[in-house]
C-alpha cells in the first residue's frame, strides 16, 4: 500500500467523521472515471442502513440541482487528470451547497484537486491492478464510512484482499492472453459489439463499451443490463451479433447466467469472463462481491489491447478527444 | 380524467400518508416500465428536501436487498401485463420487507395487482398522451407524495396541465407527421441509430432504444445520455452515424444543446425534436420540466410507427419475446 495514498484516504475519512450527521453520498463523474462510481455504490447499497448512495454524471448533477445536498451530504468526484470542467464545476457547486467534498485525481495540481475539501491522490494504470488505483480507493472510502458510521467492520477484509489484488489479476491475464488474441482475431471485423452485465460488474462494461469501443475503436455498442435484456434488448441478438458476457459472482450471478443461457441458445459469439473461473486466492469471502469490478476492469483490458493490435487501431488515437473545442 | 384512475391515486397517497415515516421511494420495473421511472425520479430529485427517489432493474433490485428497504420506504413497481415475473417477485420482496407497495398495471387480476398494497390500474395507449396513462400516474405519485410530506403545490399545476396534455400531443405528432416520413424513409437501411438525451428526457429516449429500435426493429442502438457523450462515444460520429437528439426544456436541455452543437459538425444524420419548438399551450411553466417526457413519448412514437412501416417490419412482430421460454 502505497502510504501518502493511505494516508489521503484516511484524512479524508477523518474529516467527513467530524460531521455530525451523514445521510447522503454523492458519487458524481463523467465517463470513465463516472463508470467507476458503480463499484462504491454496490457497496452501500448492499451494506449500509443508513447512508443512501447516488451516482451522477457531474453536468446532470448540477443541472438537477437536488434540495437534498446539503451539509449532511459528501460528494465523492473523480477525475483522472482533475480537468474535466463538468466534474470541477461539480465539486464547487457541491461545496457551496455545504457538502463535504473528496476529489480523486492522478493531479496534485489540478483544478479539481484545488476545488475540493480532501484530495485523494491515485496512480492510473488501465493495465494493472494496482492498490493505489481509483478503483481501491472508492472501495476504502465506501468501506471506511461504513465503519465510522456504522460499526461495519468489512475494511479489514478489504485491505487484506486488496494486496492480493495485484498478483492475482496479472496471473488472470496471463492465463487469459490466448482467449484474447483469438477473440481480437475474430471479432476484428465486427462494426458492433454489445456488452452485458448486471450488479458491481456493470461498470466496468459500460467502460468497455463507451471507453474502449466506442472512444478508442469505433466500435457501436451498447453495455446492456443483463436484468433489462429480456425486456427489449435481447430481440436484437442472432448468430450474428457478438457479445461480451461478464459471469459474475455473487448476488447478480442468476441475471448474468440466465442472460448466458438464453443468448447461447442463438449465437458462439459471446465472450464470456466468468469471475468465478478465475483464480481468487486471497480475496476474502466478506469482499468478493465487491472487488470483482476490480479484477474484470484490467482483465478486459488484455482484450482491449489486443482487439487494437488485430484491428491496426491504437488505444491512444482519437479523432475529437482532445483535438478540438467541444 | 378518469374518476376510477384518479380514485386510484388518492387512495394509493392516502394509505402511504398514514405511515408516520417516508424516507425513501423506489420505483422498480423492467424495460419500458423501468424507463418510465425516471420521469417521477427526476421530479422528486429536483423538488424534494426529504424524499430520496431510485430506480432500480426489478431483478437488481431483489439482489441488492438493501437494508435501507424497510417500513419507511414505498416501493412504486409497473408491469403493463402484470404478469413480469422480476417485478411480481419484487413487489412480493418489499411487501415482506415492510415497505408500502403502489402498482401500476392495465390488469386488475394480474399476479402485480395482488401481490401489492395498492393498485393504479392505467390504460396503454402508446400512441396517445392519455391522462390516465402510467405517465400521469407516476407524476401524480410523485407530486401526490411531495404534497402530502413536503406542502408542495405543485400537483395542481400539475393535474391542470395534464387536462392540456391528450390535444397537445395530438396537435404535435400532427405537425410532425410529414417530418416523420421523410426522416423513416432516410434511414429506413440503416444498422445502427443513436439516440441522445438527458434529464428527465433520459427514460424515454432509453425506452424508444431498447423498445422500438431493439425488440421491434433489430436496429442497434444505445440510449446515450448527453452529458456522458464527450467522454467516449462521441468519438464514433461521423457523417454516417444517425442520431436522435432530444433538445430538452429546462434545466438539462444546455447539455442537449452542447451534444447537438458538436454533432452537426460532423454530420446531417440528426433527428432533432425540440421540445420548446413545440405547441406548449396549457402546460403550466411550474411542470413543463416534468410533464416534457409525457410529450415526448407519444411524439416519438409517430416516427416509430413510420419507420415501421418504411422497413415493411410491423411493430408487433418478435422473435422471441413470448414466442419461447426465456
Amino acid at each position: 500500500m502505497n502510504n501518502a495514498f493511505e494516508r489521503n484516504i484516511q484524512a479524508a475519512l477523518a474529516a467527513v467523521a467530524k460531521r455530525e450527521k451523514l445521510a447522503n453520498v454523492f458519487f458524481v463523474a463523467c465517463g470513465g472515471s463516472f463508470a467507476q462510481m458503480h463499484a462504491p455504490k454496490y457497496v452501500l447499497d448492499r451494506e449500509s442502513a443508513s447512508l443512501v448512495a447516488e451516482t451522477y454524471n457531474s453536468a446532470e448533477f448540477v443541472a438537477r440541482d437536488l434540495p437534498r445536498l446539503g451539509s449532511s451530504s459528501v460528494v465523492i468526484l473523480c477525475s483522472s487528470s482533475g480537468n474535466t470542467p463538468e466534474t470541477v464545476a461539480a465539486a464547487k457547486f457541491a461545496r457551496e451547497h455545504g457538502a463535504y467534498t473528496i476529489g480523486l485525481t492522478t493531479k496534485s495540481e489540478s483544478d479539481l484537486a484545488k476545488a475540493v475539501d480532501s484530495v485523494v491522490l491515485y496512480v492510473s494504470k488501465p493495465a494493472e491492478a494496482n492498490a493505489d488505483g481509483v478503483g481501491p480507493a472508492l472501495l476504502s472510502l465506501a468501506f471506511g464510512l461504513l465503519r465510522d458510521r456504522e460499526g461495519n467492520r468489512k475494511h479489514e477484509a478489504l485491505t487484506r484482499s486488496l494486496s492480493a489484488l495485484p498478483g492475482l489479476v496479472a496471473r488472470a491475464q496471463a492465463a487469459h492472453d490466448a482467449d484474447a488474441l483469438r477473440w481480437a482475431k475474430a471479432v476484428r471485423r465486427e462494426p458492433v459489439i454489445y456488452t452485458l452485465a448486471s450488479g458491481p460488474n456493470y461498470g466496468v462494461t459500460y467502460s468497455f463499451a463507451i471507453c474502449i469501443l466506442q472512444e478508442m475503436q469505433w466500435i457501436h455498442t451498447q453495455a446492456i443490463h443483463a436484468g433489462e435484456y429480456f425486456h427489449g434488448p435481447f430481440e436484437i441478438i442472432d448468430d450474428t451479433v457478438p457479445f461480451i458476457l461478464v459471469l459474475g459472482t455473487g448476488a447478480c450471478r442468476k441475471m448474468d447466467q440466465r442472460a448466458l443461457d438464453f443468448t447461447r441458445k442463438f449465437t458462439d459469439k459471446i465472450l464470456t469472463i466468468d469471475i468465478e473461473a478465475l483464480d481468487l486466492a486471497g480475496i476474502e469471502t466478506d469482499v468478493i462481491d465487491y472487488m470483482q469490478p476490480l479484477i474484470l476492469q484490467p482483465l478486459l483490458r488484455t482484450y482491449a489491447i489486443r482487439l487494437s493490435e488485430s484491428r491496426g487501431h491504437p488505444l491512444t488515437v482519437r479523432r475529437y478527444m482532445w483535438a478540438m473545442e467541444y
